[in-house]
């Protein structure tokens, strides 16, 4: 079997032989653009670790788990046009660097390029392939809209935010499990045990973000502290906090809900991180996390193949859940 | 052997058989009423006819017919945003009743939807159905963004025109054609024919839609006339027209294209199309579109089936070609 470390290492060198040479180049050099970017490829890389589970053989998973990856950084490029969002990884993104329109049609071709890499999947097991990855892809886009949804709505409880990053974030961690696992020979249980788990490690992977967006270190984090606090992001500890704040703390909250004054930014995200702190969110954010990464645990440790193979899975789940960005 | 007129009606029907009703409404309302809108449907036609010249069953034909028909309503969604259109077929485009994140986002689902569609191609033909619709799919946004490229370029010449329009226009309907061939059985032969009578098609049918944007009757057309000459679109038309001005004609020509004033575009419409007249360009345009509807004619007198079954697509490709709306 191999480490987390070799296949992430074949992720990397697959995805720099995509050749996006192809003309127009007006449409093919953003894409090219977007995915040099690099990022974790943890999905990719945790299709190849499901299908290395049942098989030693990960060459016709590589082709598919490409397609995750593209797919993944094609809605991150349309995420960005919608969010108006001006730096990705520390670079202007698409629509800045180019335009909106060229980030409509790039962004469309990478759907397209997704689905020929899914295409190559073996015959045998194409139409289940297919079938996962649409209906991944297509609750995706259901949570980026109830995503945007929400940050129009009042009432949307933690249930309606679990739900939401269900579909955002964790559908396709557990689509790229399953495929792997599905292409790897696993039978329909063991490859339902790991899309399971993917969805319990998404889950506690968007709310380690959202607690890092408040606790982290900006040097590792990447991304500035408290960005979610400024905008009034509808995260789990947002909705908590205005579920719990009574009094003072309620009133004290909502004005700085109100607050969209750059220069008091500083000081609305210091004065909600006292509230998180003083009324248990942290802690409770803390113990959601913990609750979806038990449960993740669980998944793999009911898998039905040797113990030992699982231990890889299981050092990545550890990692993605103590890091710190 | 079905007519024209009973598989319109199957295509109607079956269309108006998808449901849009998931949740979020935001994300399938859109869908929804740009499906509502009608139009000629001629592509799932053209799909369920080719199917037809080889099999008398068109049930396995009917979803990937209806998957390229949502994929073209994607690309038209899409397209209208990029070119900001306010209206299409007669009401408001989906960015201007809604916004353009909800046009975005909506069309990204129609994509998947179409792909949805197209993968209950049976499996026997899945793989080349699918390989198919997505070189088909990159080769139309490929001849968008050629489209847009063009806008900004003063070199573009006839053979780049050709090109583009069979890129973003004649490649679907050859799709069409040679998936319907595929699924009905067809041999690799028949099937290409059918797809090349595609392509020349489609290239005789945009340069009759350009033509009719000059010469077609405002009553019947359903768009206003002149629409393309007020912006200065690129057309076979024009391009052969800057080609050939010379002397007080290219002057009076450059006088023309440098107005974007409202209140002469009926001015501009008038003198623009005199020189298309003058010049015989308007000559040109319909040869040109004839070599096409030639080719066409003789792709489908190849075709090694019986000859009275080859008579609904020519009587088509005629109604396509002699139309005026």
């Amino acid at each position: 079997m191999k480490t987390f470390d070799e296949i992430s290492e074949i992720v990397s060198l697959e995805m720099k032989k995509l050749q996006w040479t192809s003309e127009p180049r007006g449409l093919y050099e953003p894409i090219e653009y977007v995915l040099s970017m690099g990022g974790k490829r943890i999905r990719p890389v945790l299709s190849l670790m499901a299908c290395n589970l049942f098989s030693d053989n990960l060459e016709e998973a590589i082709a598919p788990a490409l397609g995750l990856e593209v797919f993944h950084n094609f809605t991150l490029l349309h995420d960005d046009i919608m969010d108006k969002a001006d730096m990705r990884r520390g670079k202007p993104t698409v629509h800045k660097k180019w335009n909106d329109n060229t980030a409509i049609l790039s962004g469309d071709v990478m759907q397209i390029a997704s689905y020929q890499l899914i295409a190559k999947t073996n015959t045998v097991y194409l139409k289940q392939v297919l079938d996962l990855f649409s209906q991944t892809a297509m609750e995706i886009c259901e949570g980026q809209q109830y995503d945007v949804d929400f940050e129009m709505r009042d009432d949307v409880g933690v249930d309606d935010y679990i739900e939401m990053i269900r579909l955002k974030t964790a559908v396709l961690l557990a689509c790229a499990l399953k495929t792997g696992a599905i292409i790897g020979g696993s039978n329909n249980e063991n490859a339902q045990l790991l899309y399971d788990f993917g969805i319990n490690l998404g889950l506690a992977f968007q709310l380690k973000d959202d607690f890092l967006d408040v606790y982290g270190d900006e040097t590792t984090f990447g991304k500035k502290i408290g960005g979610d606090i400024v905008c009034n992001k509808k995260t789990f500890m947002l909705i908590k906090l205005i579920e719990i704040a009574q009094g003072n703390d309620a009133l004290e909250l909502q004005k700085w809900l109100g607050i969209s004054d750059e220069t008091k930014f500083k000081d609305k995200i210091s004065a909600i991180t006292t509230l998180y702190n003083k009324l248990g969110i942290k802690a409770k954010c803390e113990d959601k996390m913990h609750e979806f990464y038990t449960k993740a645990v669980a998944n793999l440790d009911n898998l039905g193949i040797l113990d030992n193979k699982k231990q890889e899975l299981r050092n990545l789940a550890a990692n993605l859940m103590f890091r710190n960005n």
